[in-house]
């Protein structure tokens, strides 16, 4: 079976155990198999559980065939880290890498929403005194460029649809994606 | 020579060159070769800048035996997105792994500045409704054991030095352990 990883802070959503059912069922419509963090079995009582957590995300990223990562804003203008952490990792290993975003505004108009941004030498300054980086794109560079170089481009919505932690329209729209790449004959 | 790429949001410093140079010239100090991402050649006015940038910078990455990351948190409770993917791409190519963050604060502290968090059945929940990750760890568990699987605990200050963008006593220590780790012959 094809194997895909489903990174994303939907892990920290109260009903975090549902949106992992429904985003494996729209995997299984296509024919993927969805691996979602939450499947490890993990004593949260144990004193090592968040490494217990680590090894069980590694060892079903090592197992897949591809990412599709959440990478609508979490707490800040850019992507939930661990999430992006789990992007580089699985693009480090040269598997496929896709992702989207329920949230298609640029950096510069999210980073707005939290501080107050000056203009220096035509640099555009945040609050903290560092540069807001201006390539109109909607996270950092790192993460745009590494999903269309590893992948497919982000996948974003025309407008932020009403609940951007529950509607699945974007993230179906990566799971068609990779089975077409991942799956080729059975998709035609 | 033995490689380093330095990642960190000290991209964005006013005084990036020069830190780059500072860094560059800790690692020498230790026979290591840092390469700080502002060494590319890259024309900012071209339509393709920032695709140059990451190729640019994954280049370096793939050219390096570790990587130090600084990971800071930088506009909200978690470090950069763009060093947090570095960091995932080094360990998923197999690589030395270290970081270091100016801010000893764990998780739940670092969260609180930006964003009151409530009590629910015995679960922290932040502002956004979403679960705040409560391990006692400084950043998102994927980064911290990420280190210390594939490299090293992160190096935090027992405080916060004035200028955490400036004091580069935790990227030495990471220095130090690169050189010990990848050069044991000349450290000894």
């Amino acid at each position: 079976m094809t194997k895909v990883y489903l990174a994303g802070p939907d892990v920290f959503l109260p009903d975090a155990l549902e949106i992992g059912r429904r985003k494996a069922g729209l995997c299984a419509r296509y024919g993927l198999t969805g691996l979602f963090p939450l499947d490890n079995a993990v004593a949260l009582a144990a004193h090592d559980a968040s490494l217990q957590i680590f090894r069980g995300n590694q060892a079903m990223m090592d197992a897949a065939d591809a990412i599709i990562a959440n990478l609508t804003p979490f707490r800040g203008p850019s992507a939930d880290a661990g999430t992006v952490y789990e992007l580089g990792y699985m693009a480090g290993r040269g598997k496929l890498v896709l992702g989207y975003s329920n949230d298609p505004a640029n950096y510069v108009d999210r980073t707005r929403r939290f501080e107050t941004i000056t203009e220096r030498d035509s640099l555009l300054i945040g609050a903290d005194g560092l540069a807001v980086e201006d390539f109109g794109l909607p996270d950092n560079l790192m993460l745009i460029h590494c999903l269309e170089l590893h992948g497919a481009p982000l996948v974003t919505p025309p407008a932020a649809p009403a609940d951007i932690w529950h509607d699945l329209t974007t993230f179906e729209a990566c799971v068609q994606i990779a089975a077409k790449r991942l799956r080729p004959k059975a998709a035609s």
